[in-house]
């Protein structure tokens, strides 16, 4: 047996919407979090693309998760869209209050799209990129599970964090990028400890608060904000912004009550997510003929490149010539359409 | 003589006041200077207090800043306030921005204060915290000179691009923070000189852009991004944000504008800012209450601590006991009364 199946993206698409539906999804919820799964696989970030079907629909079937939610959307404030998850995925949340966010974000210059009681499984670029294909520039910040210590401290407190940022760029897809606000992503220390390589210092404790580089050992402990006390402000900042604005969970409280359902590493529950989205045509200051000309002087310098263009070379790739899906995943995923 | 002078912080606000004003500055631009740095010397952080008088002064004298600027105020759209600084410091463009971008955030829920033509030589704790204490959540990010090489790459191109954050608290002063985007600030690398010390790997290049710990291979090099990548992107951001969408300069636009003063080390000129404030009441999900549950549980654990709060203990014993100003420091900013 072949070790990867190829798909096209439409091909990659399908499989994902049926396997959602026949798993309790809605068809609409279903049909979102398939384009999510198929633009991660486009764009070459496979940790959020096909693996994390069986993840999706693990969170459905145990009941962390509903996978009918149906979004709520209220006009807060002339500035302020909130969304009420209903406890279902994040992505439909976005997708439910996105055209209110940009008519106000047009109309007002402004605007903060605040999402509570949804879960995010995804990249967060896919939050933010598209609204950035819009012409919107855009930030968005997001709560996960508790795996990461504050600085200083040696217990699982903050989550992963997300923070993600897009820009428009002229006749040029956004540039952008989207990073844990920890040293790492849970999933490289994961990787570590199955390939049995040590993983860099600074990433993680031992369950005794001890600096580790035995990625088991850090599965154990606890992970570390990146760059030290500069990434833990940032981390109290995303939950203070990302949860206890929209009144979605902080990390820390989300994780109780995931451990109520008996959950390990199912995704967030009741989380929250902040997304800010500014019109740059508001302060007319030539923005979009400007910050070519910061694009090139950094591309001026041999080594460097802009945020997202890596991702782009990829989609293109993609859509010529489609993915490679591990064979053992391929059939795992296929093998849950019988539900 | 003794190594240092006591001084109360009215003395200092007394003494600050009457140097600006004898060195060309319009005594509203001089008062809210004067502010900024007595506000530094309560909070302990001496590198942006009455060390930073004779850069202010040199900046008027040589021409790059205008110390009488009048800053422009103009009402760019419902949720967007665009403050042109004349050239002058950015302390006297936020305050005059100030009422109008309250007004709006407590109107429309967030809204951007925009700051362009207007240099930034202080700590950026200050240009949120007065929101803060005004019940807003305040963002804001400035360029700088250009002393820092994009990643990947070995030239000074960002500047070292502070961003800083405060939230309000019920019944106490505000959480705040503001730090360099890059790895340290420039300030750090010249004390490691002066002392002769070595300087952390991760911290700068040197001039054939090669990593160094020697801190006088540094300054004739270029430092780097805190956090790698991550922080690389967050400079991007930055640099798009306070001057990109400000119209604003960008750091190495502003560095070649600095170099047709012969100016070396005098601050950034025609530099760009930007505040972000938001309404907590907006999303009205108890966010003053529930922010202590997170304050709480990040101090339950040993040797973590609240972003701003050692800046208030030193603030709380200064105003007590007054601060120490170096005698050096001291007699040439007295000598500076003369003009």
């Amino acid at each position: 047996m072949p070790e990867t199946v190829r798909m096209t993206l439409d091909e990659v698409r399908t499989l994902a919407t049926e396997v959602f539906v026949g798993n309790g999804m809605s068809l609409a919820n279903a049909e979102t979090i398939a384009g999510v799964v198929t633009a991660a696989e486009a764009d070459g970030t496979h940790s959020h693309g096909l693996f994390r079907v069986p993840g999706y629909v693990s969170c459905v079937q145990n009941g962390r998760v509903d996978g009918r939610a149906v979004p709520e959307v209220s006009n807060a404030a002339p500035g302020l869209v909130a969304v009420d998850g209903k406890n279902g995925f994040s992505p439909p949340a976005i997708v439910a209050g996105r055209a209110l966010a940009i008519e106000k974000a047009k109309s007002q210059g402004i605007v903060a799209l605040g999402l509570r009681n949804s879960g995010n499984l995804n990249a967060l670029w896919w939050d933010v990129e598209q609204f950035a294909a819009d012409g919107l520039i855009a930030m968005a910040m997001s709560t996960t599970r508790s795996y990461v210590a504050p600085w200083g401290g040696n217990k699982a407190l903050f989550g992963t964090d997300p923070f993600a940022f897009a820009c428009p760029r002229q006749g040029l897809p956004p540039m952008g990028f989207d990073f844990a606000t920890s040293a790492s992503a849970r999933g490289e220390i994961q990787v570590a400890a199955r390939e049995g390589h040590a993983i860099p210092e600074g990433w993680a404790l031992d369950s005794d608060g001890k600096a580790t580089t035995d990625p088991k050992a850090a599965l154990e402990g606890v992970q570390l904000p990146f760059g030290g006390h500069k990434g833990n402000a940032l981390i109290i900042m995303v939950e203070l912004l990302a949860a206890g604005l929209t009144g979605g969970n902080f990390c820390f409280e989300a994780e109780k009550k995931a451990a109520d359902f008996g959950a390990v590493d199912s995704g967030p529950a009741h989380a929250g997510e902040i997304v800010i989205l500014i019109d740059p045509a508001g302060y007319d200051g030539g923005f979009l003929q400007r910050i070519e000309g910061l694009f090139d002087a950094i591309l001026a310098q041999e080594g460097t490149r802009i945020p997202g263009d890596r991702r782009y070379v990829a989609r293109a790739r993609s859509h010529e010539e489609g993915i490679d899906c591990p064979t053992v995943l391929y059939q795992q995923i296929v093998d849950m359409k019988a539900g």
